[in-house]
């Protein structure tokens, strides 16, 4: 089987970075990568899509699937539970799908204990200043919230040790093109082809 | 002295494989890479010129550097001496320029006992029928130097193993893709940046 495993990439970074948008833009230049739908308890934001951009479940659910031991990585981020199911990876990449998770810092360096295999980028702000105007000029938190994000991404840029890649994201295109890059590269590693040579 | 430290870029693979195009085209997308010149003992082809393509020497001087343990790497292909200089690497690296070199397998694997943190990338062709084309359609062997690198090209491919990216040559723009998004891939790795992360 190990021949049909696909990759697992997992783009990760403090809340505002602007990770969502760079996936969102890498899918249509590598349109054969797959998203990881993550589960959530918060609320659907304005054109979020249930099953697209989350599960949208309540805390009971949530609850239980922890207990029942079904996460890969969940995370209590901001107030809200974030969570993949195991299924979810496992399925993909058996069937040697290249699958991609964009998830919190926390639910990453879990994930990195599960699965070390796993190919870890890390978005980074160019700045502290950029980062709080990002996370300000998306206006859907208000002050606290946003002072809850601030102060995580403290933490979260203390973690970047654990990654494998690290992107700045300073010029949009710039970013793209690295993340693209990685996704490219990685396919080209030696490990993973050696299978398919046939001379 | 770590943080100026370069890249050790090496591209590798059989005569014939089209390794040299990708390489001139390569630069031309990343112009601040810089290119290892080596010496040989060849004649120089037509538009060859020295100090730009190769040091073209005498093979007593070529043994000359040999007895002072002046090479990274050298080798006997195909009735010519051929190798890089020490110097030549370790300037270019000291002064945090990123280095690619273009060398024939078994350069290669003494440069990789030498330098393992460099980055080994073995460009592979599609077919032995393409490779023997192509070898066929460069015009400027006799029919048993062709033989001489088929030959050798069954020992080079059994190396594929100790590299850590290969690209196929099959579609040019495809396998330059591949090239380029290595090097920028390369760039973004953790270690190198760690230095640089100001946040």
């Amino acid at each position: 089987m190990q021949k049909y495993k696909g990759h697992l990439f997992v783009i990760s970074g403090p809340s505002g970075v602007g990770k969502g948008t760079l996936r969102e833009k890498l899918f249509q230049y590598i349109p054969d990568l797959y998203y990881s739908v993550s589960v959530t308890t918060r609320k659907p934001r304005k054109n979020e899509e249930e099953g697209k951009d989350y599960f949208f479940v309540d805390e009971d659910k949530f609850k239980k699937y922890i207990k029942e031991d079904k996460f890969a990585e969940w995370a209590l981020v901001h107030g809200d539970y974030k969570g993949t199911l195991l299924t979810t990876i496992n399925q993909n990449l058996k069937q040697g799908k290249d699958l991609v998770l964009e998830i919190d810092v926390q639910g990453a360096i879990q994930l990195k204990n599960k699965f070390p295999e796993g190919i870890f980028i890390f978005i980074a702000p160019p700045s502290w200043e950029k980062l709080e105007d990002r996370l300000r000029g998306r206006k859907t938190e208000g002050e606290d919230d946003l002072k809850k994000r601030l102060k995580n991404a403290h933490y979260e840029l203390k973690q970047i040790k654990y990654y494998d890649y690290l992107i700045i994201n300073n010029h949009f295109e710039k970013a793209l093109e690295e993340l693209r890059a990685i996704i490219i590269s990685e396919r080209c590693r030696i490990k993973e082809q050696l299978p398919n040579v046939s001379l």
